[in-house]
């Protein structure tokens, strides 16, 4: 056994390591590549096994990647043969909900929905929510800025996190559990970890703010003739529902078309012949009131012929099953093999144009290319899906070219929610200048002079 | 003239620099303690002249302290004569609003209220608010992370701000303008300069968030007999009012008999003798059915007796006069001269217990002391106005040591909304630790290496 893994042995005893096929029987990231590369992976109690932990991994200059719930999209997580792997995986636990000043402090490791399922007992809501919700865990949404469907109403997990613990490269632990909205004493340290994809500290507690669980919500799928359209749209529904909006997710046509057409298993809520489809939802406090105003707000729309055509969901199980729509991800990339899938932000204004220049560029160079376009877009946030009938690098190497450069030329942003990795590295240059990647690396020098935290993520060391 | 200062004059010419009579008949900062100390104020044209002024003071190791309204309260922008001043006053440009993003790139020098004005103009908001709205500037609300009344409902300025542009300590600009919702392309760096009271770098341009123009407005005055249920009513409010819940500030009854008592140009809306009053508000986008809701949610609150009585207003003339009982600070202030003025933040559930304890150690030693308390309850946020009888330093700090003390026991935080300065900076360590603050002096040692950039603010070199 290595020296270091020996060391490590001592002070967190052999419960809290694993070597072997118990390694490489593990995925390498998402969508698995292969096994686990790592020479170990090391899983500590508490946050003072993690300190004892990198404290001796910095003596040794032994580099070292941080495992939540392994559901990140990137590469952000993939050990090579030369690291070790600190999983989260026993740092699950939850104290009591804080129901007065409504806060909950969380270890690391603990999956999302946990922390969902505990503060609904008590009535209130941990807004953040993803597909991934039963495997990813609080430590990695942070490490990630995990976003989702809720942002337009209460923004990315950064909005939602009030305090972190964080454990620096040397082993200090920096404990800021800071457990109120307005605190203005010195620099926000927590700002650092959150969304630094674990190359500036481990994430080991955090308190988290929730929020009163809505009484009521009312979903409707809407259909609009033009992007214009849209955009005025998303901005009248924002201000005629006050505060309540909290979801406005668009279909671009051939989304819609491809996931309700021919052998289907969603119904046909709208016909087929509209050019977008957004998926509107409000939540509120009061039911009566708040479906008043929602219906309100959709005959409005209809009046100045903004939306020609609409369902407003009457229970559970239509809205449900208009959701379903939306979020039948593993519908789409079926229908679209092999598919590469975007996750970028950009000017609403841009939005259209921007769309067909990157049809375009694709057409051109493969004739029988696919897109499909959908999003969060009331947050500027949209998805692209692409095959081009192959998924060798090369070629996937030129549809990201194609779809990165069109963005870098609108200063938009080439990863919205997913974070670099190691998958979009090489073109971090098209969101970020010189001036911000050298202002990074020299943070990242501050904090973790020696490079062991999460080595080559985001940027080349 | 100084060496620094005629190499100044060479890259940004006279009109940029003031010297003399021109600098000490300007106040030192707010409230003024005398005249601005400084060997001049330096007032650059735009970003390059910052970058270029900062290159040659970083050279020659000359400190810099940057100045944007000096509505500041805990003397964050003090200057000795030593240091020269960066002005923000030449830097007032406000580019037109985008108003399908729902974004405004503003310069760092113009005033908060100018950018309400704009917004306003195009049916929109931009949500921070704050009495010093005709002096305060843009960068310094960034620099100093304000809050205000709104924090409730939209949070302080740095859930409000996209994109920040800032220059460093040796000269280096930071164009870090994003202006969508959602960027996870690396490291937020703009989170290193909002609330560092400009020791990490000088913010020359922001990019802002809109918010659609509230349609309605309710606004209550209430009363309550107990902290308890006033914890209950702003949960139950919270829920009732869904995301349309705008302002809950408290004032605590001695605010409110001192304000509205004897001789007082206010009126009486409620009767003295409750424990507290709460100012409650609500924006949203539909006045039928906000109404309707408004209205819901105090006949509940009624009914399960935890508020004992109400008014609400009936007109904008009503609302401003209740509005202007909770912004009577003047009129405090005047019947409780000399007062000191804190800014804190604490649990709701140790709130009524900590004021307790502060009043009871003022008594003991002060017989004759009175302390009154108010604040945006719904943030965790309250102020505490006390007046000893006498305003000299050793009295004042001995107020200080109590309010701070028994603050740090309770978690709690020194300052809320002010920030740090020189001020606040013996008592750091009551609210953050010796870890913390060593890595709050890591980052300033990275990005600010000699120093230079407001130096002694916040904590000591």
């Amino acid at each position: 056994m290595n020296i270091i893994i020996n060391d490590i042995e001592k002070v967190i005893g052999a419960r809290g390591i694993l070597l072997g096929e118990d390694v490489t029987s593990r995925p390498d990231s998402w969508p698995p590549m292969g096994g686990c590369q790592a020479k170990a992976i090391i899983r500590p109690a508490n946050t003072q096994e993690v300190s004892d932990v990198l404290k001796l991994c910095h003596a040794a200059g032994q580099s070292v990647v941080t495992h939540g719930g392994l559901t990140g999209l990137v590469g952000g997580a993939r050990a090579s043969a030369d690291d070790i792997v600190l999983s989260m995986e026993r740092m699950t636990g939850l104290e009591p909900i804080d129901v007065v000043n409504r806060t909950v402090t969380v270890k690391a490791g603990v999956p999302l929905q946990k922390v969902h399922e505990a503060a609904a007992e008590v009535d209130l809501l941990f807004p953040l929510d993803l597909g991934a919700r039963g495997s990813c865990t609080i430590g990695g949404n942070i490490a990630t800025n995990a976003g989702g469907n809720s942002v337009i109403r209460y923004g990315m997990i950064r909005d939602q996190v009030l305090g972190v613990e964080a454990v620096l490269a040397d082993g200090t632990i920096i404990s800021s559990l800071n457990s109120v909205i307005k605190n203005n004493t010195g620099y926000d340290l927590k700002q650092l970890f959150i969304g630094s994809e674990g190359t500036l500290g481990v994430v080991t507690r955090a308190v988290l703010r929730l929020r009163p669980l809505p009484r009521s919500c009312n979903t409707a799928l809407v259909a609009i003739e033009n992007f214009e359209q849209l955009g005025r749209f998303l901005r009248d529904m924002d201000s005629a529902l006050g505060g309540t909006l909290s979801a406005f997710e668009v279909m671009w046509n051939d989304f819609y078309r491809l996931i309700v057409g021919d052998g289907s298993k969603h119904g046909q809520p709208l016909g087929f012949n509209h050019a977008f489809y957004v998926l509107l939802e409000s939540t509120g406090g009061h039911e009566e009131s708040d479906r008043i105003r929602f219906e309100g707000a959709l005959e409005e729309a209809f009046e100045s012929e903004l939306i020609v055509d609409a369902v407003i969901s009457q229970s559970k199980q239509q809205r449900e099953n208009l959701w379903s729509i939306r979020d039948d991800i593993e519908g789409l990339t079926q229908k679209l093999m092999p598919s590469i899938v975007f996750d970028i932000s950009l000017g609403i204004q841009q939005m259209d144009d921007y769309v067909d220049e990157v049809r375009k560029q694709l057409t051109e160079r493969w004739p029988d290319s696919r897109m499909v376009v959908f999003g969060h877009l009331g947050d500027g946030n949209i998805h692209l899906v692409i095959t081009v009938g192959s998924h060798e690098p090369a070629e996937v190497h030129a549809v990201e070219s194609i779809v990165y450069e069109a963005l870098g030329r609108r200063q938009g942003v080439i990863s919205a929610e997913h974070g670099i990795g190691v998958d979009k590295r090489e073109f971090l240059k098209h969101s970020r200048s010189a001036n911000e990647i050298a202002l990074m690396k020299k943070l990242k020098h501050a904090l973790d002079p020696k490079g062991i935290l999460n080595p080559g993520k985001i940027f080349e060391d």
